[in-house]
């Protein structure tokens, strides 16, 4: 990939414009997830935290905290608060998934274990924890406490829901909320909260949040059924894996007699045979709900944008802008 | 068991003195651990919350609590926190050591699956994080994430440390600390700083909840190798499952050149034939390492009746100095 290029990445510009306190965050993340006492601690995180994620998450805090016009400290803190409570959601989630590669490297349970996974994850969650404390800010608490619920129950629902072809669009909505949204729109909010803005402004940062994070998600799944692109995972994945996501339960909720009986079988009771996939694609496209997973896909980056109206001009908020374009691009 | 019986125990005496609380407790624990979204939540965590464990840990921070004075409704939210971060800590346990049996039932890993023990406990802790939020103190949640990292860390030290011939008695008195006094000892903390005590008090309630933890763990590991009463468990187990504890680390800084291959093939290596758990015994008792860890019990316990000195008199400050002499004389 050229420089130029890369440049022309929303993602990379964001980066750009918060060199230096992305710099700081890494520097605070290396400094609180090593351990005096256990040293597998910061092998595991290392492994994890040094394989080059694009500490989006992050970024989504400096920035709301920097177009906010925040001069203290501790939008480090929270920006680092975030990243680890991303990445001990990861390691619990390699635990749940059983899967072999996360960021095109082996898993952190596969090189070590299950345990190790469970355990570091725990401890990141307890460090982001000291960090927040640190800020001094009981709303900030308040805010990823109540994230971390959203997060932990979202990934519940979806053990129960996900290969349940009663699952609605609601349903759906709120698993996707816990996997991605939820942690999104805290990491912008509790930006605008340290900068003591207004509630009007506070909303706006949740508001895009959740929209980009729901949008980012829905692509995501799409891309399962349509991609080529995507790193690191193989279209199908959530058909073999039984995981009903938003194209499969439009296509449920549309399917006749002889659909319906499809499904069941290879979502539900899991008898999945060769050709299966391509039938399902086949039933995708005839009623259609590949597009219109995009329409709901592009109406949330348009929630995203809008939301955005009540902040002030700042190079950052066009940037924040291009970025929810640009998700959706990879589905254009 | 007798009601006479019953009401000789120190735990049943605090727990008859704090009905009123706990009843409290019981009602918050209920409500908080269920989920609008998730039912599988609330039938994971109903399985461990009515199993009927002791309390223990809440009983704690309410006796703190009453024992100061505290006239507030935040001792509550404070002993239902500590009682799902204990909750939480025991479902990651159980995935963990992949163990069958929890307080005499099937553990939640086996009657659901790994999954759901994970991302439960992570419910839990997200939950216990939002009652400690309500508190409006910030003093409280930094004691409990500090508690909440120093029980993940040493849940991580036993994973290396615990089958290294090399791990000293400070190392176990980490993993100890880690397994069972950082709670206890912040759940008695948590009481004094609730209400608002000096923090000579506070000080005084950490090192009685430290020193009673330590003791109570160092008694438990010796009962692995000396006791009959140990409900749910075998003697033997942590040898079997290759865990130093305190006798066997005494033992093996005491080994001559046969006794460590011995302990090197059983513990290190994991080659266990029949008749070597025997051999163990006979090592512990040649070097007096069941008594000498005796004594280590019996000095702790006397450390943490005496922490309670600068506590002013009180119905339950003699119920916990109780407690103290109740969980040593099961070794006595």
């Amino acid at each position: 990939m050229s420089l130029d290029h890369a440049a022309s990445k929303p993602h990379d510009r964001l980066a750009a414009a918060l060199t230096d306190e992305m710099d700081a965050v890494n520097v605070l993340i290396r400094d609180r997830m090593a351990s005096e006492h256990a040293p597998r601690i910061p092998e595991v995180t290392a492994h994890l935290v040094e394989a080059g994620g694009k500490r989006l998450r992050p970024m989504l805090t400096l920035a709301a905290a920097k177009m906010c016009g925040y001069g203290g400290p501790y939008h480090v803190h929270l920006a680092a608060t975030v990243e680890f409570i991303h990445t001990a959601t990861l390691l619990h989630d390699d635990v749940v998934d059983e899967s072999a590669q996360r960021r095109g490297r082996p898993t952190a349970n596969l090189l070590w274990d299950n345990t190790s996974s469970v355990l570091v994850g725990d401890y990141l969650f307890a460090r982001s924890f000291q960090l927040m404390v640190e800020t001094g800010s009981l709303r900030v608490l308040d805010i990823l406490a109540n994230a971390s619920a959203t997060i932990a129950e979202g990934e519940v629902l979806q053990l129960t829901a996900a290969s349940d072809l009663a699952t609605s669009e609601a349903v759906y909505l709120q698993i996707v909320r816990g996997k991605t949204a939820a942690l999104f729109s805290a990491a912008l909010e509790v930006g605008g909260v340290i900068a003591q803005q207004d509630e009007a402004l506070v909303k706006a940062l949740y508001d895009y949040g959740d929209a980009l994070g729901i949008g980012f998600q829905i692509v995501d799944d799409l891309l399962d059924y349509s991609g080529t692109d995507a790193i690191g995972k193989d279209v199908g994945d959530d058909f073999r894996e039984r995981k009903l996501t938003l194209p499969v339960i439009k296509a449920v909720a549309l399917a006749d007699a002889t659909e319906r009986a499809f499904w069941v079988r290879t979502i539900e009771k899991g008898r999945q045979e060769d050709g299966d996939l391509q039938t399902a694609l086949g039933l995708l496209v005839k009623h259609g709900t590949l597009d219109a997973t995009k329409s709901d896909a592009l109406a949330w980056m348009e929630k995203a944008k809008a939301a955005l109206a009540p902040l002030p001009d700042h190079p950052i908020k066009l940037m924040l802008l291009d970025l929810a374009d640009y998700v959706v691009a990879r589905i254009k």
